[in-house]
């Protein structure tokens, strides 16, 4: 196997760019780095196109680089120093994959309930959030507006592969994803923090063709997006609103989705 | 006003070390960063002995500092190079003060429906579970075994604040404190990841008298203290259960018991 020694070889200047998005744009790639997350990519079925670990990585994590190297065509051994300028973090794992962007078919129709984020803009929200959304089995997610990247090295550490296992679609706009999913015979439901809206534990949610629009950490859903909604919902507080953050908000109204699931199924 | 210059400063050395767990207990103080934490502190009746601040912090953040000085017998201006001793983060906002711990008085019975943490590790998850709590208007709030500390400087960022408006108690052992409650008429439930136990969403928790245990975020409640629950009490999920995190399991049981309020009060 072949041993790179430089960071300036064409490969690792390479994956090392992707750590930014204009490179994931332009090449259609990611980086994934771990070694749970890069065997959790190779489980999935990301096509993963090469990856590089060192000589200590290849000891420690040899089970979880044994799927990596099947999935994958090219292995390289790199350096130390070499797998510091891919790393993303302080003590990394020094394990890595190159993986192509999973892109879903735009024409292929939505399915089940579905959660759409419009301009969330931290990336370890959006991973927490995918990672929440998969504990609950919802797999339908649009991200819309000026949302983060998901596969950014951030949001793949805290959404755990999540993405790898139901990719989200992106959206330029959140209302056009509203027509769309109303095309599809969905209800839109946009969460607001207003105690006026409708309390989201009275709202009929069956498990499909409900979808429901959240928005910026600060600002909420956009105006012209809230336009667009069937009707507004929100999380009735016995106590301090203010106090609850996004990711938690999020965690509420998806758990609100699976559990009308249960209702309807338990009778 | 006297402006400190010296990093050697006693009253500056003794802030900068309440940073750690040790001294906080030693002192029976905390050190709170950052105008909206300061503040917060002053207006929910903390008890603030000295605050910090610089030049800079005086004419960004003159509206957070005026409650704080209301509030707190000495103001020292410092220089930038002090500040940063103090400071836990990068790029903070210069303005600190040293406050008394808030104690629960024991004797005083809990009221309400009651949040117990056990072995809780993560500060920021532990902050963010405080405000969630505080969103939900659930302020009883138990942290047992070797939970960590809610007046770190990390706890306290994510907490926003809670902390200083329902101060948690603390307990030795968690199955010491499910006595306790159970001697204060209490029914308590054990979180647990098994798809065997009580769904939570059809268990009965009316507002006041009951209290939710929620264990350690790698391996749940202790054995004994589980022993020690009148149930076990779970999220029934539709999909991948591992991918739900501590936070967002908090979450999920601090609304159940916030919207099974909401049902009393609306039949």
């Amino acid at each position: 196997m072949e041993v790179l020694t430089s960071r300036k070889n064409p490969l690792v200047r390479q994956a090392a760019a992707l750590k930014e998005a204009a490179a994931r744009r332009r090449e259609g790639l990611f980086l994934c780095e771990g070694a749970r997350l890069c065997r959790d990519a190779a489980l999935s079925g990301v096509e993963i196109r090469r990856c590089f670990f060192t000589r200590r990585a290849q000891e420690r994590y040899g089970g979880y680089l044994e799927p990596v190297l099947a999935a994958c065509r090219e292995g390289y051994l790199v350096e130390e120093h070499v797998a510091q300028v891919l790393s993303d973090t302080k003590n990394g794992q020094e394990l890595f994959c190159v993986c192509v962007l999973p892109r879903r078919d735009p024409r292929e129709a939505p399915e089940g309930p579905c959660l759409v984020l419009e301009d969330v803009q931290d990336p370890g929200n959006l991973g927490t959030v995918l990672r929440t959304a998969e504990a609950f089995g919802i797999g339908e997610m649009v991200l819309a507006g000026s949302c983060c990247d998901p596969y950014s090295p951030k949001a793949l550490r805290a959404g755990m592969g999540a993405a790898f296992r139901a990719v989200p679609r992106v959206a330029g706009d959140a209302g056009e994803a509203a027509d769309w999913l109303r095309g599809h015979g969905y209800r839109c439901h946009g969460a607001v923090p207003d105690a006026g809206a409708l309390p989201i534990d009275q709202v009929e949610l069956s498990w499909g063709r409900h979808a429901v629009f959240v928005g910026n950490e600060g600002n909420g859903l956009r105006a012209q997006t809230l336009a667009r909604m069937d009707d507004r919902v929100t999380i009735p507080m016995a106590g301090r609103a203010e106090s609850l953050n996004a990711s938690a908000a999020a965690t509420v109204l998806l758990w609100e989705m699976c559990r009308k699931h249960g209702e309807e199924n338990h009778g």
